[in-house]
């Protein structure tokens, strides 16, 4: 092991013990702070925010459960601090990096964190610290639906969840590659705000003539793909809307409620329901293809794949940031920042 | 237009009058006999089937909706006894056919019956009437699915409503093929049905382990592709089943319900959902194909592709064939027989 300062031996964390979604199910403990092997670096910690995915891994929905007790959080951003004994983790050593939690073990949401040199992004000096700490779940994410659009060959595409940070992010996209997009949110508000950024086509899902209304556009605009992040009944509704032939990929679900469909659309008009998963994506791409990518992606963080924050929180207080965030999802990501160890 | 026989100018025909799926919506009337043109045939019925699809077009469901009135019938076989001065449809004239109806206009349900020479297929002496009368819906319908499967390249399948005629059918040539299938049905006499042809895996949807008995099965025959023609909270029930990266192909909605799924399935497992429809896999072969797969399908019709008939009726008596069929479809097919002319 190689390091650059002496690491403690324990640290403080926020630790899951049951995926109930219980709020006294996740308690701030003490835990020993691991050690880096080959190909290991650990991160001294100081940003991670609360996604979505986050509060469904913390009541079990999530694509993944790891072994209990455990600290949660999918991604944020720090300093590596020590690494194991092999050219690639040696490397990052001392670096700022953003940095994805590994697939079976702690998580991000404590003062240190191990995963593997191959989760890190080594940032540049023009991203800040609360950029970085959110530059793999969102931007990648909005950076992936983009390369599925491309790759389809869409002339159009229609997203829900829309005043979402992905879907701001989409919004921005979709405008820097000229792409036209049908924007979906369930208020008024949210509707303003993507129209203050320049959207055109947006509409409010609660409104008594949406579904005439995205029918019209989707047809207009021949948008033959969406992107769906609530599920339930409003894929119903944007499948039946769409053309012929055309895609739905869920990627999200707000709702938390089942994915809905009208038999007819899927036999008779040819429309398929497909899912998408940022870690499947990834796993597609070589590693020297992820450091592109992540290099590319940083260029444009500032700017175009920009996350608002609302708030930030030391660690001691993530129930805080919890709550807040669900209580209003629009307002900006909830970042939780570590003290100092 | 040629003929070989003198043609009446009005005839017997049941005629539907509103989609809603009412009795008095559909009445036995006169109407005049059309005349063939050019790519035509007029085809003397012999005798027509009820099938699902039927069912679904008369309660406005199914994928095509003709204008009003018109004769229902999507299929069934007679002689042709007319035809338009053209050389494909003059080669038909005095033919025993299997006949599609018309994508707008009048169907089989009645004494006769004016179509493309391109949905006709001459039948063979070895075929009966009732088996030409339902050569097209069910046994093409099963062919196409096997034929999904092997260019899919799964090592088994899954099947809903297996006791059906297409799922007796998909039973038998994926004997007959070597294919691993999993049967399943929502009754203990379709289950013995099903065995007593030799089906090893058929599974009970009511019964209380039938979710766990399915997931064990599909993951050791590795069942990565799904037949689904019940639609609801039971299509979810499959997809679960599955493993990683399966598709469930929807090809009816029995129940008539929306199609439900699960997130998690779709998003983190990588499985889809399409559906099929025969009209569009037969629109994708060339008029050659169609002729060699007609030849085809009549050498096996006797045997692998074989329908029961479970009554006959006058076309007077039409009513009497729809509620006998709605109360037991397993029983077997109900046949209208059309009177003389």
């Amino acid at each position: 092991m190689r390091s650059i300062e002496p690491i403690p031996d324990v640290m403080r964390a926020a630790v899951l013990h049951a995926y109930d979604g219980a709020p006294e199910s996740l308690r701030i403990e003490t835990r020993p702070v691991p050690k880096p092997e080959r190909g290991q670096v650990l991160v001294k910690m100081v940003a991670a925010p609360v996604n979505p995915s986050d509060l469904m891994f913390l009541k079990g929905f999530y694509g993944v459960r790891k072994p209990l007790p455990v600290v949660p959080g999918w991604e944020g951003m720090g300093r590596v601090v020590a690494t194991g004994d092999d050219w690639l983790s040696r490397s990052l050593l001392g670096k700022r990096v953003a940095c994805a939690a590994p697939d079976k073990h702690d998580g991000t949401w404590a003062e240190y964190m191990l995963t593997a040199a191959t989760r890190c992004i080594p940032l540049g000096d023009t991203v800040s610290d609360a950029q970085g700490a959110m530059l793999i779940v969102n931007p990648l994410t909005a950076w992936a639906l983009m390369d599925i659009i491309r790759k389809d060959g869409a002339h159009a595409f229609v997203q829900t969840a829309a005043a979402s940070a992905v879907g701001r992010m989409v919004v921005r996209l979709s405008q820097h590659f000229s792409i036209a997009g049908v924007h979906i949110v369930r208020r008024e508000e949210q509707a303003e705000l993507l129209r203050a950024m320049g959207a055109t086509h947006v509409l409010n899902s609660e409104t008594p003539d949406f579904d005439e209304r995205l029918r019209e556009v989707c047809h207009q605009l021949h948008a033959t793909i969406a992107f769906e992040a609530v599920s339930g009944m409003l894929a119903a509704r944007v499948l039946k809307a769409m053309p012929d032939g055309s895609r739905l990929i869920l990627y999200g679900a707000l709702s938390e409620s089942p994915l809905m469909a009208d038999p007819r659309d899927l036999i008779f008009q040819r429309k398929r329901v497909e899912g998408f998963w940022l870690a499947d994506w990834l796993s597609g791409r070589s590693i020297l293809g992820q450091i592109r990518l992540g290099k590319h992606i940083q260029r444009v963080l500032g700017d175009l794949l920009r996350t608002e924050v609302a708030a930030r929180y030391p660690l001691s207080e993530v129930h805080r940031a919890l709550a807040d965030y669900q209580a209003s999802m629009t307002a900006g990501k909830r970042l939780i920042v570590m003290e100092a160890a």
